[in-house]
């Protein structure tokens, strides 16, 4: 007699939702990496059609008396985490009424277009009429999880991209941050002032090939042992990890005048696809087997793109390869290259901020959107809160510059509310497992210059790698660190690297 | 009052295959074209898992009566041609008991998995022992099929590709063809050699870079009007034409000694490609706005690679370009490029045969597969059988040569038995569209001499590709060119071409 009959029928759903979803994932990859453009519309249809498809398997009326079932039935460890999963993914699809679920998709997509035109043409009053409905819904999302959950509206929203993180947590650990962030970037900017005099920074001289930059990347991502055997690295606009663990398709972009953002994007994005191509095996396609969150994901492309790709070892094994690539330049000499990654500079861009000022950034969002979703704040509010904390935080003034202010991003017109502090957490995370790694092995940083990377890898793959969803993300992490995330490891990290 | 609310229940129906047949086409194509080896198990899953939703859903119980009470509802012309169209794929779909298409499948899957190993091997004994039970399955499925439709055997597995196709009609064509074909390809080799005398062929000279091929693949593929906003050309280890009509995925293959058969591959798989793309786009995803059948879709790729592609005409605006590819060489003087186009040589394999012998290597196998689907032969008697004919035909000794005789091509390994034919077929419709348009464009030649190809897209978008589905192929042959399939004018054709 099988003990688990219910548990077996979910997890054959679930396995099946895993099959649609890797010809959903793969038709979303090759929409931004290879479709042309009058493909859009049939191709627009085709992952609708998936998509009501995956909702239907997901609302099916019967998964309420089975999951509930299950949960009597005998089961493991890792049986019973996943289907603590399920249940979290059921919760989530069956949570908002179509309508509303509709009439947000509506929204987005309208706001999100517009955007693309609105924000070079810096027409924030045009913007605020789009945000207004997605903002709407996307209060009524919150209030409508919030009164399922008993959580507050914002950790409501903020639970489908990082479970269990609430603002109780974000506020002390973004606080900590807030205290010592905006010293310690004037004293970096003093102090690479003083070295540019002495020794002043030496920037590439382009073009850079597209094809020597292209074998450079899957030159560094071998190095960093991305398997090709089970993945690839494709050319898009907006670069992302993308596919299945089972056929990781990673993006880059090339532009001829700069190879080092494509490189470190691509070191980057090498860190998300490790972290899928490492998932378990036994239970792939079942929740439990998934990446756990948004933070962590970030926590693994950071430890690759910061941690290690900035780290003074590596960047001189780094050094030869990119001379090879594009000849002999004085600027390719690994001190300068470390010089190179590491220059702190403010500037109005998240996305194209440096370690140091990037957590300013993600805190100024958090500080608008957690109002605005809460109500204590209305869209007309955020230009002029914006330009405040741009003026406290990192000293630029953004008044009026609404294209490099409050419209930079996507996530807003994409109603991605509750996303942006996974950013920052997963640098802190990443700081908090390499100083767990330094612990256990305090040969790392020599390791690291003698080009062994094993000891990286071997950890990474078994404290977070091959954990997947198993536990919650404190769990995991108490359980790789020794304690729950600690924002002590960033500070302790940025001081070495950048005052050390 | 809606008068037809059970077509157009049905129609969305097709909509929805339409969509999700987009995904798995996509999927299909990535599979030959990009995935990275370890992507195999799960992308097998995963169309599996496509392949068994598709299944469920044109097996649906509902749909008999569906499409019976559609039938009487007051229909325009072109929706009762598209509700014939479902009808034919409903029984299609519904014609075989799973047990049996399972069973085919795991037998096909074995046997072409082990036809690759044995294959090189000349293993013919193996290969039978593969090969005997998917012939058993398909005579199985010949026979059900036979006694639903009352088709014949041969005919009842032959329609699924060409759908009113009779042996009747294919043994009177090639009937017709075998009279006078091994004279003329006799005539035509002694013509080339006395040729040969006077001025020796001048091969080309290679390497032939891959970059240079792929430049000048799109360049030809831009002339003949395939439209790269909506399509792409890939690379793949066999050359097909994939994707959706609304983004079609050509591929070719690039040998670096050789630019003449992946360019002459790269025009054939566009002639595909520019049928898909023309399609009808009021009714796409529905049934009568696809592709008619496999005879049509080879008689447009045969258009563009044998009645376009080697014509003199074509061939001089074809040569500058190969210079300007490659630098200049003798042997990409047109008439020699012309004559290398057009040299036919008797050989042993189907897929490398000239225009003119290509017909011989069809006429065989049908003369094969009929009756051993038919049960007149059985597997063992295929070797003497190919012998003799190869001697008959084109005047080769294939004996204890299985590897480049009957075990040479993936089609009865796959259970393809019926598809064989098409390519001939083609052929001969190929050369009828010619002569039409000759008929209705005395200028032809010398416009497509000119570089003026608008009259060919025209008559071809006009005759072929606008139709699609809406016709029988008797009917749209009869209204294309006046007549339904005549090999007359392939005849013609060749003699004008080869003994002109």
């Amino acid at each position: 007699m099988n003990p688990t009959p219910t548990y077996d029928l979910l997890s054959g759903t679930w396995t099946r939702l895993h099959h649609f979803g890797h010809l959903q994932s793969l038709a979303g990859w090759d929409q931004a990496a290879n479709m042309p453009p009058k493909g859009m519309e049939a191709r627009a249809a085709a992952l609708a059609e998936m998509a009501a498809l995956l909702h239907r398997m997901r609302t099916d009326p019967a998964l309420k008396a089975d999951l509930a079932r299950a949960e009597q039935e005998p089961l493991t460890d890792l049986q019973r985490a996943n289907l603590r999963e399920m249940r979290r993914q059921w919760q989530a699809s069956n949570a908002l009424p179509e309508a509303l679920v509709q009439r947000q998709q509506l929204a987005t997509s309208r706001c999100e277009h517009a955007w693309r035109t609105q924000r070079p043409a810096n027409d924030w009053a045009g913007f605020v009429e789009n945000l207004r409905p997605v903002l709407a819904n996307a209060r009524e999302e919150a209030a409508l999880l919030s009164a399922q959950t008993g959580l507050r509206p914002y950790d409501a929203l903020m639970d489908s991209y990082e479970p269990g993180m609430r603002c109780a947590q974000i506020d002390r650990v973004f606080g900590e941050v807030r205290q010592w962030l905006p010293g310690l970037i004037r004293d970096v900017m003093a102090g690479q002032a003083r070295d540019a005099v002495t020794m002043p920074l030496l920037d590439p001289v382009g073009p850079f090939p597209l094809a020597a930059q292209r074998v450079l990347c899957e030159q560094v991502m071998r190095l960093l042992g991305f398997d090709f055997e089970g993945g690839r690295l494709d050319v898009s606009t907006h670069p992302f990890c993308g596919g299945v663990p089972e056929d990781v398709r990673m993006t880059t972009r090339f532009r001829d005048g700069d190879f080092l953002g494509s490189l470190m994007g691509t070191i980057h994005e090498t860190g998300h696809g490790r972290y899928e191509q490492n998932l378990p095996r036994e239970l792939l396609g079942q929740p439990v087997a998934l990446a756990r969150s948004m933070a962590l994901h970030e926590s693994q492309s950071l430890s690759f793109e910061m941690q290690l790709g900035s780290h003074p070892g590596f960047v001189a094994r780094l050094a030869p390869m990119i001379e090879a690539a594009f000849g002999a330049q004085q600027a390719f000499a690994p001190a300068n290259l470390q010089r190179l990654l590491t220059r702190v500079q403010p500037g109005l861009i998240r996305v194209d901020a440096d370690e140091v000022t990037y957590p300013a950034h993600i805190m100024l969002r958090y500080e608008i959107e957690r109002p605005l979703i809460e109500g204590e704040i209305q869209i007309e509010d955020v230009p002029a809160l914006w330009d405040a904390k741009m003026m406290e935080l990192l000293g630029l003034d953004t008044r009026g510059n609404y294209k490099d202010g409050p419209m930079q991003d996507v996530h807003w017109p994409e109603s991605l509310f509750g996303y942006f502090p996974c950013y920052s957490l997963g640098a802190m995370y990443a700081a908090q497992w390499f100083a767990a790694m330094r612990r256990a092995q305090p040969g790392l940083d020599a390791q690291i210059a003698a080009g062994d990377l094993r000891a990286v890898f071997d950890w990474l793959r078994q404290h977070i790698w091959q954990q997947a969803s198993r536990w919650t993300t404190d769990e995991l992490a108490l359980r790789a660190s020794g304690e729950v995330l600690n924002p002590a490891h960033f500070k302790a990290h940025l001081q070495a690297r950048y005052l050390g």
